[in-house]
């Protein structure tokens, strides 16, 4: 006694997802099949329609439906600084808080070697022909602040040494709002090593 | 500044998975961009393949690509004893366990008035049919030891009544091969409530 073959396929098939296993697979097939018949038709268009829709932006390697992206399109931004973000969600946020008026590189993920993720899985060599154009100064590298997210900073930083090309990174510290008592200790102590002078 | 329009219907489209958030959806329309296309094209051949093929065995209410599934199919199988299962997975499970010769009926489902799960619900009118066909002895409620999985096998046993049906439940107690110091409280409760006699 078996599953008949196209919900096997379907459990199967569900398990690309990441963060799915076998036993979250089938609930979802079954939900599916069960409740929601429309949802996955709709899953089903949504997929078909973004694998052929979707591509790289040739200039910041976001996901965009024509070959320039519409911020990379926008002849207003400042061209001659370039911020560099782990994925388009971080490119989102950033425009959101308004506090950066130049372009962007979306490197599509972080360096991790514990998971065979290279230099070259995140576009490292892109990101050195669309810096290196002659009209880039400063490169603002907003990478997370997790393990993953420092490694890759500090390897664009080794990058663009002796370029020519001036390297940032955004501050830490504590957040706005933050009370001392409530912020984890870690933030904290980068909050006093990365102290500024107010006086002169 | 936002994502493509095909980018967000895709996000959207995979919030209709159960356990799926905003987060996690966008996480895995990322990975599925990024990193596994054909794992997409095969996700989307496999839903539209699901939603075509398969159907509910007329006869025990299973997913089946044929009106009357292989298992209701078989001759051989005793056609007094009707097992009732929550969920396709249950069967399959019994199936291995090798303990059981007769039918199953598959809810779909358990019935639980928190989540608005009614009896119409888990198909309990189609099982009143499927018992009452003057075959049927025995009904084996084999829903889960859960609180939802008790109800239900409570409002079956409900339904049967007075209709010259016997109707049991599967045992509870201590697992083959258990050690009481490791086994819960509840199934130990349980095993000793449960006690059999093993002299006359
Ligand atoms: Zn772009
Ligand atoms: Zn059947």
């Amino acid at each position: 006694m078996k599953n008949p073959p196209s919900l096997d396929q379907l459990i199967s098939a569900l398990k690309v997802l990441p963060g799915v296993g076998p036993k979250s697979a089938q609930r979802m097939a079954f939900h599916l099949l069960q409740r929601d018949k429309a949802g996955a038709e709709k899953l089903a268009r949504a997929l078909d329609r973004a694998l052929s829709n979707l591509m790289h932006c040739q200039r910041c390697n976001t996901f965009s439906e024509t070959p320039l992206c519409n911020l990379c399109a926008d002849t207003e931004r400042r061209q001659d600084q370039l911020c560099v973000v782990e994925m388009p969600a971080d490119l989102l946020v950033l425009e959101q808080a308004q506090c950066f008026e130049g372009l962007y590189f979306v490197l599509m993920g972080r360096i991790s070697p514990m998971d065979g993720i290279g230099p070259h899985d995140v576009n490292l060599d892109k990101l050195m022909d669309r810096v290196l154009d002659g009209v880039v100064q400063e490169v603002v590298i907003a990478t997370n602040f997790t393990a993953e997210g420092e490694v890759t900073a500090h390897m664009i930083a080794e990058l663009f040494k002796d370029r020519g090309i001036k390297v940032t990174r955004i501050a830490r510290g504590m957040p706005v709002g933050g009370e001392l008592e409530y912020v984890d200790l870690g933030t904290l102590a980068q909050a006093v090593y990365e102290r500024r002078g107010l006086n002169k």
